[in-house]
């Protein structure tokens, strides 16, 4: 299977804690890595996980709220002293270029990198990022602010040679991409040999899903079915339900609920805060709801 | 004695490290606590350093650049989020209202304590800040961009009362603080007893400097004389004496001169680059000028 994994740098709610990092997140992709959210540390975190900083390219903003953002303009200049010059691409709400462009231009004078910041349109899914191997995706979410998650669905792979086949019926090199890409072969004498003889099913397409910060928004479902992975943010316990939509936050039990209706095949849920002592709890509140339920730790890093 | 004492929170240049966080510090005086500088990752250390974020009321920005103050709004989130109501007040040079305050605006809405924005002259050496127990006065820097440094000098303190000639005497208790203050008392047959016979001299008025990120300037050693403990950077080893000029930063070397005409009774170096993988040579580059030198490092708490 080819690379497709989530590192979590951070994970708490409203400011860094001695228990976690604020939200920031590495999808690696076939080692390219994509940035989700951007919190203060997001940079010791990356070292602490042994991700390399030139291969992010691309960082995707959910909102504009400190605990998610507070770190962006120490990454931007940490990437210019390390020598970066490939473009870095940077995703979010309004009114991300009027915030940013000034602080950039002030503290990143000089830089030998080019920046683009990219405001994106949280009310509608689109695909905001498309590469050969995989397409990003907005998810509506509902939040204070501007808000969206980012669904992270890979690309068809090709179909898996069969080598011994292959050699048996003596099949130049010049037509494996075909092959590869669902083709038959056919033999100098007219014969045909069929694709599903020559090969085996290309590995299935994966998908991840960030939901961070948002209160219940059971319409996404449709969006995210059978997502692989889903992250959900669980910033409240069920018995603070009316906090958690005074805050527009999602509670344990709603989190879980999103990834039953979902048909998610498993849900990490993160976004913690500090008012809960014992996380175990919220992870059994999830349980209740979803077996299949992780809780978020940094430095973390799961398999789709 | 009061307590007077400096707590490094952070002492890496340009970039967080594993090994250090960028500058920041807190000056305790008498449990009033100043800070310098406000680097990503100053709210971890000051958990690290037990210190209370209720009373920091006075951020001093030496310049703006982003290792000494991309800190600072996650520190002004954090603090409302942990229900601040006093006022907090910022000074640092200009473009400092510009740059923070449409930020501020944007991040900190609805927060319930007012953010004082103070632009100063780093040009000038002026008293900044003052309280019955201290000045903070502005040192004019030589760095790439508006910077100056901050001298805390303790306010003279009362002396010490002799408990037993006054009880012997027979004194009451109104007149203790004018004897404090350093009058003669008069007794009742009109017998003067001088000062000094019912007292002890005040403890010595002690001082710290921080001078970070400056060139080499000597003719701020009249304003230093006699300073209890300078906190001087030292980027450069003597051999990069070159790129120190070009960056407008200073040796180990210099430094150490700077305490030396200045006549410091102790001096810590610190702005470390990750450049040297061995400190120590920094710090004996340091004492072959001046003996009394230390190295800065995360998480140390030096009495002035």
């Amino acid at each position: 299977m080819e690379k497709f994994e989530v590192h979590i740098l951070g994970c708490g709610a409203a400011l860094p804690t001695p228990h976690h990092f604020c939200s920031s997140q590495i999808v690696n992709i076939r080692e390219k890595l994509f940035m989700i959210d951007c919190a203060e540390g997001v940079q010791m975190q990356l070292r602490r996980s042994h991700i390399k900083f030139s291969h992010i390219n691309n960082i995707f903003l959910s909102h504009l709220h400190g605990d998610h953002c507070f770190g962006l303009l120490g990454l931007i200049s940490t990437f210019a002293l390390l020598g970066r010059h490939s473009t870095l691409h940077i995703w979010g709400p309004q009114p991300l270029k009027q915030l940013y462009q000034p602080q950039i231009d002030f503290f990143c004078q000089g830089i030998e990198y080019d920046i683009v910041l990219h405001e994106i349109d949280t009310k509608s899914r689109e695909v905001i990022y498309e590469d050969h191997s995989v397409t990003v995706e907005t998810i509506p979410l509902k939040h204070k602010i501007r808000c969206c998650g980012f669904l992270f669905r890979e690309k068809q792979l090709p179909r898996h040679i069969r080598r011994d086949v292959i050699d048996a019926y003596n099949i130049p090199v010049c037509y494996i991409n075909n092959i590869k890409a669902g083709q038959d072969y056919v033999m100098p004498d007219g014969e045909i040999i069929p694709n599903n003889i020559l090969t085996t099913p290309a590995d299935p397409v994966r998908s991840y899903a960030y939901c961070s910060d948002t209160m219940f928004k059971p319409d996404n479902a449709e969006q995210l079915q059978g997502v692989d992975l889903l992250y959900h943010e669980a910033t409240f316990k069920k018995e603070h339900e009316l906090l958690s939509k005074k805050t527009f936050h999602s509670t344990t039990h709603q989190a879980a609920e999103m990834a039953k209706l979902s048909n998610a095949k498993k849900l990490i849920v993160g976004h913690l805060s500090a008012r809960y002592e014992n996380e175990e709890e919220i992870l059994n509140e999830c349980k209740e709801v979803f077996p299949d339920t992780i809780l978020a730790n940094e430095n973390m890093c799961i398999k789709v």
